[in-house]
């Protein structure tokens, strides 16, 4: 699917075919293009939990305030990261890079974060933001449709899913066959109110 | 472009023709695409402020280390969030919905964020990552590319742009035409590293 189509076609679907099952290829398919997605100095600090059992999906649903969109989708990806993804051994993440840029790279990725608790977290929502946005426009371009969620308890979740200590979730994606169309955009601000030219103005 | 192709071929260019000019009617398409994306309540929480004026990019440039894509890019998005959006006038990012459902919505959304500094935070930065991703993809798809960045002097940013005490910068998207490809991936984790299945597991 042409990429304006996927972002123009892509609503927030809550009514999905509950008995619709996605293959395990195109779960793998869908992770795969999510880890393209870019990370700051390539830490790629998201964690993805995926979640197809009907019974654990269920459970999931009822910590999301019952939303049916959780227990009918195909697919629940709950977006996680590790805040200290750039603390462990991340000399991996530049294995294509000769030894001395890479040890530069080390080097301005722990200031970059040591004892940073506000840009280690900040890191996190923005990566699994743009993860999300892959999915979801993957998925869409699959002929899928797909809800980012944050309506759910947080820290029932993170027990549900034995969530590291150091580890945060961003937020969820579900993905499934929709049944019925998102209901229309509820109303979208015009850009004369969201953009600005070099700076600010009067707001 | 397909969006499977913008997903694979979407890389994070460092070198850029400067002279290389986008019309104003490409950089209103990319951001009428951005605004496509998805908020939390739909709040609409994201601030673009774009600069395409060589003097500004120079001193963004400046600002950012040096790093030759800011100068060089035709156009710099800096991707901002009104952590107050949910507290101002929220009825307007729902008209198109009835008046008792819209009243429900106004109240749901005030318990969700007011007092919550992280929670605020935490969606600047979501939002701000599903917009950026959603920049970078369309761009691509019109035979553009990107550099998603944080590195820059986020205080001295802010004065710049005057950015409003209640808002926040999450990052920039530079945006033009490109000179060199970017270097190979740095090094990309196995799916076995980040994907888990119901929960984590040996983490």
């Amino acid at each position: 699917m042409d990429t304006f189509e996927a972002i123009k076609t892509r609503r927030s679907v809550k009514n999905f075919d509950k008995n619709y099952k996605m293959t395990k290829e195109e779960i793998n398919q869908l992770l795969k293009l999510a880890i393209l997605s870019p990370t700051s100095y390539n830490i790629q600090n998201w964690r993805f939990v995926t979640v197809t059992d009907q019974t654990i999906k269920n459970k999931l649903s009822e910590l999301s305030h019952g939303q049916p969109q959780v227990s009918d989708a195909s697919l629940v990806i709950i977006l996680c990261a590790d805040l200290n993804s750039w603390n462990k051994e991340p000399e991996r993440y530049w294995t294509n890079i000769p030894e001395e840029p890479r040890n530069a790279l080390v080097i301005s990725l722990r200031n970059s974060y040591n004892g940073k608790l506000e840009q280690q977290r900040d890191e996190a929502m923005r990566s699994c933001g743009m993860a999300a946005q892959t999915i979801m426009l993957a998925a869409r371009s699959m002929g899928y449709d797909t809800c980012p969620m944050k309506g759910f308890d947080y820290d029932s979740v993170g027990k549900m899913i034995d969530l590291p200590d150091d580890h945060v979730i961003s937020m969820m994606v579900v993905v499934g066959k929709k049944l019925k169309d998102a209901s229309p955009r509820g109303g979208q601000l015009p850009l004369s109110d969201i953009v600005f030219e070099n700076r600010f103005k009067n707001v």
